[in-house]
């Protein structure tokens, strides 16, 4: 049957992935996709890196020109792996115009622009497929947007960063502080030289702006997200949750509550006996709590050039098998059809509910405790677990010294818990600021 | 836009729960799937329990013949949730023969006749979805059908019998045999009055099938599985083998090899630092290899009304997308075109290759242990890891008594396995039979 012609726009490492791995595995994807699909135009800038990644294959036109490829009429899918919302926005509407699909694993463009490209898109006719932009390697576009259609999706909690948990089980293991670590992994490869936007929550926010969106069928709204990455985190935190039976992840959240969805990146304590808090190192994973099937949880490689590469693949095989099925056929961009998005509302983080864990420095001195109790009933907190830990440099007993107070809270509202804060940091006794971090028991 | 008609064959606990989730988020779904999904009929021998799941429902036919819904010209898909190999077949086949989709939930069916069914349906261009007959409302089916299609699967293992994972971990947490724990889930609702067919193994072997089909385009080969269950397993043995760190679970694996498939369900030593290895009471994870995307692991509900309930209407949703499509555009069956299945062999169990925990109990002797490793050496079997353990009735120090021996074994053919028991059993000092567990590393 006609070969699918597939035309790849940057061939860095998720390129050179799909790259190997279509060639590799050609004639078995065939046998699923019906047909053959075949790279058969490559655009880089840099020509040489493209020229060592093709190496013999035949039929591949090598080009530095990405809009050649864009325009080539004898290509029926674009793969962009470019990244970035600059040149890769103007490439994805070009393509689209020209009718021809788009798969991409661009997370970024999608999470700001999505709602203009799905657009264009479906005025086309054409899909813009994009399981590569999250999680990697884990087919969880597909699970949450075709697997779990029967669900009202009351939630979705994901690592869906590998280098924040990279960073976040390194520092665990070793009890070193993030800025060792963050070297470490950056010498390893697992963290960029500008590691900002992982490290900083920004990855993971368009990442669960993307899984909000095909849970609650809303546009994406990745300007609402609450984003708080873990630069900030202290190495005794860690120390301190594992003793109260937590482990620190950073993790994207999309819920459906009252008032709208909450849309958050932070890092948070989360049972240490929950599966996914047993998900070490550069792996990913992605709970989904719906209404008929309960929780269900999806692991693996969240990044790397196979893995994604994988992800990217599967898109291609969906598109080959319905590129030319009348478009109602297919399944909508953001799992609801594209005339029954709804504008549910992001509530604002003041009014988010969570568990917190609290760990201030206090003189050690008679009545402080009573102090920090008596500001948390006043907000109508209660206390479920604490633990008081002589600072360093005074022996128990000693008196007169410093001591770290350690709470866990129940279930309040973050403007209360706030609220809280400012008053306890208010007291003589306090020294410094309170650190705070949200809990979730994802329990299902 | 016109509903889709949905009659639905069996009304118990699965039907009862597709019909509850249908209704409750009727409009979220047809936001997704672009029209509504009714259920306007339900056949089920017990009329009185039909009519109690049906309750008020509005336009609803309820009726004891369930060949007057196969055969109702009204209806577009067929929902197939009776179960067993004999009606459930005539109605499927009957369906199909109408020109009628069909989803089931029915894994012993497909497992037994899936190759007749696939064939039927191919050529009449109607589809036979199946994701509720595997590891309930995990979207594994599509997962691998589609989400990795990208790949050439290594393995499959999973946990895919709550059952016996809920007996496992019962054994495991109290320390109590197996028969007093069934009797125990058996009281509970976890196992069936007759729970022959999960406690042996077989339906795990029926699933397990199904995704070794889809994994390796294979047609179904049922006949040709290797089934042992976890009806002869001992409390020592998942005592000692938590001491050596692993689980025990009963795992249905199917891998690629050399001489062609492994398709095998029995007890496993698992390392308990794994995921998969912390899947715990009912609950089930299918854990896959690719060569792209290395392992990915898929976890939750393995049964139950709402949960399977998800999954036979991700497969309605389906179905309702594609029913007027060309079937070019479906996903095939079995994950690879129809044409394009492969009669790869199931290698017999002799030809497999495992590491073994090995249990044995002998005199207590000098040169005892010195005869079983000789017999070992002979088979070119290296021992991994031993312990050894005074049976109860001495005292340690004692001598003259019986103790346990128990070997962890690197990885050897299951055939040298089987002849170095063979001749351990033979020795004078050996009481009573060997006991063997295969281990699995599940190391990607």
């Amino acid at each position: 049957m006609k070969p699918i012609h597939v035309g790849l726009l940057g061939i860095g490492t998720v390129g050179g992935g799909t790259f190997a791995v279509l060639a590799r595995n050609a004639e078995e994807i065939a046998r699923r996709a019906g047909r053959p699909i075949v790279i058969t135009a490559v655009a880089d800038k840099n020509l040489e890196r493209a020229r060592e990644v093709v190496g013999t294959a035949a039929g591949v036109r090598i080009t530095d020109d990405a809009m050649s490829v864009v325009d080539d009429p004898a290509i029926d899918i674009v793969v962009e792996l470019i990244g970035g919302y600059g040149f890769a926005k103007d490439a994805v509407l070009r393509a689209i115009a020209n009718g021809k699909h788009v798969v991409t694993a661009n997370k970024a463009l999608l999470a700001v622009h999505g709602n203009e490209i799905f657009a264009a898109a479906q005025q086309k006719g054409v899909m813009v497929a994009f399981e590569a932009a999250v999680a990697g390697g884990i087919p969880i576009i597909k699970a949450v947007r075709e697997g779990l259609t029967a669900n009202r999706i009351e939630w979705i909690a994901g690592i869906i960063n590998g280098t924040t948990n990279y960073i976040l089980s390194t520092m665990r293991d070793s009890g070193r502080p993030f800025a060792d670590v963050l070297a470490d992994a950056q010498a390893l490869g697992y963290a960029e030289a500008d590691p900002t936007w992982d490290i900083e929550g920004v990855d993971a926010a368009h990442k669960i702006t993307l899984l909000s969106a095909i849970a609650f069928g809303t546009p994406v709204q990745f300007e609402q997200a609450h984003i708080e990455g873990i630069s900030q985190l202290a190495a005794e935190d860690i120390r301190y949750a594992e003793e109260l039976g937590y482990r620190i992840k950073l993790l994207g959240i999309t819920k459906r509550v009252a008032g709208g969805i909450e849309l958050r990146v932070h890092p948070a304590l989360v049972p240490a006996k929950r599966l996914i808090a047993n998900v070490e190192g550069v792996m990913n994973a992605v709970l989904v709590k719906g209404d008929a099937v309960g929780a269900t949880l999806y692991y693996g490689r969240g990044a790397g050039a196979e893995p994604t590469g994988s992800a990217v693949i599967a898109d291609l095989v969906d598109v080959t098998r319905l590129h030319t099925a009348d478009p109602e056929h297919r399944v909508p961009h953001l799992a609801f059809r594209a005339d029954q998005l709804e504008n549910t509302p992001v509530v604002p983080m003041s009014e988010v509910e969570s568990a917190y864990y609290l760990r201030l420095r206090v003189q050690d001195k008679p009545g402080v405790l009573a102090d920090v109790a008596r500001i948390l009933a006043d907000n109508a907190i209660s206390i479920e677990a604490m633990i008081q830990k002589n600072a360093a440099q005074k022996e128990p007993g000693e008196g007169g010294g410093e001591a770290d107070i350690i709470l866990l809270t129940h279930i309040t509202r973050e403007q209360h818990a706030d609220a809280a804060i400012a008053r306890i940091e208010e007291l003589a006794t306090t020294v410094g600021r309170v650190t705070r971090l949200r809990l979730e028991s994802l329990a299902s």
